[in-house]
């Protein structure tokens, strides 16, 4: 598979080497040509210039829904369909680019070019509803649709591709539970039918209990999700405490055993891919490494091992990682060659991803700056005490103290003269413990990398100080207070309260830790989002404008049924949802939310009354994307 | 610390080995003398009768909450006070008898001597409750309190004791979590309070929404657990949308992360505690063993290893295990003693316990009773044609689809007689299937222990025949129909259908998992049973009678407001909640049911509005149960 080279002295060979140690130093799966053309290609392709275009791009395309009808800031039909073009010529760019990369029969079996076909299927869309709209027919964007399957086949989300697959790989498993699941709700109804449908109940609002099949069957499916418990049970509860039996056997079979047993299986199943996924990585992690070193080979004596020497592996990591320091060179090099030879064999070399992949920390105990500008009074006796007294534990303590006190002048009321003015002391007191701290600390350290709570303090303290000064400005000037300006200073303040979660160090570990699973948390928010925005493009398309919301001041009558007679009386135009609506994008997302979370959810689907299909697509959706969540959380977070 | 013995032919060594032999089989853990009376008492000690009536009166005790003020049944005092006086003494027996087995410095020390306690608690109780009501004074029967201590101290509730200490001993970390996770409902309160009081918004009812700090804690600590979503955002998110950010946010952090967060911590400890438990189990086992073969031990030969001879060990097991058959122990020697030379040493004695354990099956293939009756007529071409057909995979499929076709009319009106009528065909389709496998199969065979589905077929079968007979009998005879008979009759019905999940495999694997899993839930269901009690306990002597049920007929105005005018105009009023009360055992039991499925518990909690300490204690109540069953559960199902 790969060229023999023993006159390597080449550039070329350099530069594809250090391809595959990069490659394989992100994991990255891309069976490129080797030629010398199409490696320089490649090396651009990788870019960060490029990947960060397609990337905004990408964000451009999807955030256009917030332009487009029904939108929540109107632009014309002729902008938004410019900006989408401008979009898929960026992306047949980047796929051009791609096909030039890869071989040509590689390019057309990779899955990910689904692009090609989203690409193809949304320019059909804009022509035939540039056409329509041009004519005055009634036209949809359908590809709207297909927008997010744009972030999940970019060659950069190659994360969100492989929780893809876990959970279309461990889609099986869940669908039996699934079915006894619903086998089990639906004998449960029979049996609630039976049992109660001859009572003659009632329930709160007059109408009969559970007399008909498919309403008990929805009715015990919301249950499922505690959504509305006790409720569902209190008209059976009235009429004797027998009837509660039937229905907390059905909380515990259903909710408990059987979501669980989703969890369990989802867990399992997810983690069962997830390891063999990584198993994959590794073994192509090698292989990646393995071609690197027979481009650099070289046999120092007859017969002898095939060797890389230090000469040529200097040069590899300074094209691979310009940016590294000598110093940090020479000691992965006394890694690999623990012997001292001047070259590595294959097992030696094979490490050196990973070995690129360790963050090392260079600490330098660099004096203080003040103490090289005027030695003598940095050192001196006063100066020492006051370096001494801010290292002290007391110090924070007293930090401590403050911040709690600071807490209890937020609560009250800011109208009063006296609390609005003890916030400068506050500022006073936290600037002041800033400048303290780089009195004693070196700037530079004080402000590494890794100091998250230092930046997070100064950058607080630093945006309420101007935020303070901003409000009272206008307030001086005008009398005027803006309210804007006001939310942000408070929500600075409030902010600042965070700092107390440092000094003790059981909640810092715990903090560190969620912080450390973001990354996770993170590849799992793109997924939900793809699957947000897809519901959100249907349930745009289906019903806009079939909710509307009037403002407080309106005197329509049409405010008490949010505008759509069909809601006259329901629980949702009561509970005065009006708000959670398909009418925008915004709205659409924070709907999708709210039925995330769950409760009420079978209220805001009353909504949706008349369209049974989009609810099942609803339920199934929420049923299944709950656990997933949970899951990923869990898993994440066992690490504490 | 054991006896050495070399002339060891007397009865009470081989009694004693085989009580270490049998603690180390069911992981008793109890260091009883080895005086030959204390070894016959802790035989009989260990005997089922006395731990069965020891369990019976446990129950007897706890049951006797239904007889007492708030009765569900109402008995005079003085006859529950007897009943409790005879739990009393049997409890007292036992403990004394246990103070006999063991040697009396370890029994003081001995922390289930807590029973001790109570008991004595539980007599000073009864003594001033029946002084004060002799005196007619207000009495208060605090030591019911106690009561499931006993469940959890007595001798044979070893795994629920091991449950609880692996929960205490997660509190700690659990607490650090908790700590940090209402610190983050505090500040988010902070900011909700900063950003939303000022605004002069208004809730659905008309008051002012969000300004009250507290309140606003309550309402954000409700939103964790999901209860009053989407309500407590909708004022805010009518405003203005940028509102729901701080929702979306505040959900994200504390039902997702920090609940995740729980679940990871309790998950975790949960099972390096249990780790370590079945550890300090197992060596445990093999001191026991150890011991028992230093009883029984003696040399072969000069200088030779100590063994055990199969004479001593066959006498061993037969005390051990009396109902063993002979093929049985002769198959466990077989395999301690595998090189077949007629004595076994310790490393093979020591597998003993563990071997006792293993359920050995034994399968006879005995010829059906009929044909050894009349072979000629059971051997006949018919027969076996029959026989074939029987057991054909088409004869399963043919009793799904009637079963199928029985759900059907099931779910139809059954006031029409031909569909009533029909169900007397179901019956007898269904008799016939069971009649013709028993024609064809073994009944021995059939009937046998592992036979899940024959058995629950055939007495779902049998009494839905008898129930039916005996409905329409009294149809017949008075033209009367018993309500409750009917109810029987449609259960029965409906839990035939359940049959259909056994004829699918995937299906009976699951259900297979889940029934195997039972034993493990059971003992979490006893823990809940523990805290519910204590709670109801309490719950019933704070709240009883403050809501009150009226009838559905009952025109008494105070029915609007559950008897109780503080609960004038509130939400539990209105969603007529009034029978979640504590006025007896079994409504505080449903209570705490709907309490730990959560929705709407904080409508229910209202009730208590006045009572803020109990609040609390509900609510980390709540907090500290549910992931706790969610984790048990999880546990318990990653078996699949």
């Amino acid at each position: 598979q790969w060229r023999e080279n023993s006159s390597w002295d080449v550039d070329g060979d350099f530069d594809l080497a250090a391809i595959y140690v990069s490659d394989a130093q992100y994991n990255r799966n891309i069976y490129f040509d080797t030629s010398p053309q199409a490696v320089s290609l490649y090396l651009l392709y990788n870019h960060w210039l490029p990947r960060v275009l397609v990337y905004f791009f990408i964000l451009v395309d999807m955030s256009l829904a917030v332009f487009e009808e029904p939108a929540v800031l109107p632009l014309p039909t002729w902008a938004t369909m410019l900006v989408e073009l401008l979009c898929l010529l960026v992306f047949t760019v980047r796929l051009v680019h791609y096909a030039k990369v890869i071989p040509r029969d590689k390019f057309w079996k990779d899955p990910k070019n689904i692009c090609i076909i989203c690409i193809v299927l949304t320019l059909i869309d804009m022509i035939i509803y540039g056409a329509l709209t041009a004519t005055n027919c009634y036209a949809l964007r359908w590809s709207r649709v297909l927008r997010p399957l744009l972030l999940v086949n970019v060659t950069e989300g190659r994360q969100l591709r492989r929780a893809f697959r876990s959970i279309r790989n461990a889609l099986p498993e869940i669908f039996y539970v699934f079915l006894l699941f619903m086998f089990s709700v639906l004998i449960f109804s029979l049996m609630a039918l039976k049992l109660l449908g001859k009572r003659g109940l009632k329930t709160m609002d007059g109408s009969p209990y559970f007399t008909n099949y498919l309403e008990i069957v929805f009715d015990l499916y919301v249950l499922v999700t505690t959504a509305n418990s006790p409720d569902v049970m209190m008209p059976a509860y009235n009429a004797s405490f027998i009837f509660t039996l039937f229905f907390i056997l059905y909380i515990f079979i259903n909710t408990y055993i059987f979501m669980s047993a989703f969890l369990a299986v989802v867990f399992n199943n997810y983690k069962k891919y997830l390891k063999e996924e990584v198993r994959q990585l590794v073994r192509a992690k090698r292989h990646k490494m393995v071609r690197a070193f027979a481009v650099l080979q070289e046999r120092r004596e007859e017969g002898g091992e095939l060797v890389v020497t230090q000469a040529n592996w200097n040069q590899l990591v300074r094209l691979v990682q310009p940016d590294i320091s000598n110093a940090h060179r020479e000691l992965l090099w006394s890694v690999c060659d623990d012997k001292n030879q001047g070259f590595i064999g294959k097992l030696a070399f094979v490490q050196l991803a990973d070995l690129l992949n360790i963050e090392v920390i260079t600490l330098k105990s660099r004096p203080h700056p003040l103490q090289s500008i005027c030695p003598t009074l940095y050192l001196s006796a006063p100066s020492r005490l006051l370096c001494r007294l801010v290292q002290h534990r007391g110090f924070t303590i007293m930090y401590d103290v403050i911040i709690l006190a600071n807490a209890v002048f937020i609560g009250l009321d800011e109208e009063n003269p006296m609390i609005s003015n003890s916030e400068w002391v506050f500022l006073f007191l936290y600037l002041l413990e800033i400048l303290l701290k780089l009195y004693v600390f070196e700037p530079r350290s004080f402000f590494s990398k890794h100091s998250f709570w230092n930046w997070f303090d100064t950058i607080i303290v630093v945006s309420a100080l101007i935020a303070t000064i901003i409000n009272s400005a206008l307030k001086s000037v005008g009398g005027y207070t803006s309210r804007q300006i006001l939310d942000i200073v408070f929500i600075l303040r409030v902010l600042r309260l965070i700092r107390v979660v440092d000094s003790i160090g059981r909640f810092r570990t715990i903090i560190n830790t969620l912080i450390r699973i973001g990354p996770a948390i993170l590849t799992f928010g793109q997924l939900i989002l793809v699957v947000y925005y897809i519901f959100a493009m249907v349930g745009m398309e289906l019903f806009k404008e079939k909710v509307k919301f009037y403002d407080e001041d309106s005197n329509d009558p049409a405010k008490a049924y949010c505008g759509n007679p069909l809601l006259k009386g329901t629980t949702f135009a009561q509970l005065n949802y009006c708000k959670n609506n398909f009418n925008n994008v915004m709205s659409s997302f924070i709907l999708l939310v709210e039925l995330t979370v769950v409760n009420q959810w079978h209220d805001i689907l009353h909504l949706n009354a008349s369209l049974c299909s989009l609810t099942q697509i609803k339920l199934s959706y929420i049923v299944k994307h709950r656990p997933l969540k949970l899951i990923k959380s869990f898993k994440s977070l066992k690490v504490i």
